[in-house]
């Protein structure tokens, strides 16, 4: 078993913590072997922000991702720059309130986790937590306990309880494949 | 030019946060390729934690650390562990105030950096951020400059002048090495 995940959106999403906390979720809580990588060019200046997730049963020779099995992209910018590495197999989630059209390729699975973001809970910056949360609905890969302990270790002290109820927020809802 | 960078320690040390803030000063501050990984295997569960970073003039294709440049460490047993990879010309960035025995291999130096992190700003959670100071410091690999500026986009909201100040502390302290 192999699953490879990119997060790709703009700075500021936390794109980096929701690889971090995937990682954590899949190895420390839930016995797999993670490598968790980012990977910055000279073109990280333009504010573009990407995150990797290699998720293994066994150890993890080659800590790339070339071919995603999911891709989670919060950012028009990113889905444009990466849509060509999705393959027909590949789960997109895309979040729909900052991507109006669904991508071409791949089996797309539209989240509008900032709208919800602000609108549940007031603050956007938890966007990336409701599509964790999504990820886990929807894919399977890691449960929702698992998460949910790799956000209370990863998450700046104070900021538990806001991060958990954006979890639950991703986690309960019934996403649905987007029909292209 | 490539430069292999381990950090090591135990769980809530800031190891992960100490390897992004490098990638980041490094590429986005320095215009220079980073790629920063975590690895987890089911060892994570033990509370060690592991974050390397490969910085390069030019596209990393082989992201891992097998012979470590720098190797900073901040618990005994992470010491332990990862003394094998240390080779003659590697330079070893140690919490002394943690770590009592100089390690014999490498050029080793000592940085009380929990103590220092307490004493001066009375917060041992920024011992990491004194740590990627020293580096700075010691190795010339990324300017202060850049630090300064990827610890401010890393940082939770409320924490950069303390962690700022924790910065300076481990830039400006005059490092010795150790004499084994």
């Amino acid at each position: 078993m192999r699953v490879e995940v990119r997060f790709s959106g703009f700075g500021g999403q936390g794109i980096v913590t929701a690889g971090i906390i995937l990682g954590r979720a899949a190895s420390i809580y839930q016995g797999l072997h993670a490598v968790q990588t980012q990977s910055y060019g000279p073109e990280a200046r333009g504010g573009a922000s990407r995150s990797e997730v290699v998720i293994s049963d066994s150890e993890i020779l080659y800590p790339k991702v070339t071919k995603p099995d999911v891709f989670v992209v919060m950012s028009g910018e990113a889905m444009q720059k990466y849509i060509r590495d999705v393959g027909r197999g590949c789960t997109v989630i895309y979040d729909s309130s900052l991507i109006k059209t669904p991508p071409e390729r791949g089996r797309a699975y539209p989240v509008p986790a900032t709208m919800l973001a602000k609108r549940e809970l007031g603050r956007t910056i938890v966007a990336n937590i409701i599509m964790l949360g999504a990820l886990s609905a929807i894919t399977g890969i890691v449960d929702g306990e698992a998460l949910e302990r790799a956000v209370l270790d990863t998450v700046p002290k104070g900021t538990e309880e806001l991060n958990l109820r954006a979890l639950r927020l991703g986690l309960q809802s019934t996403w649905q494949e987007a029909k292209v």
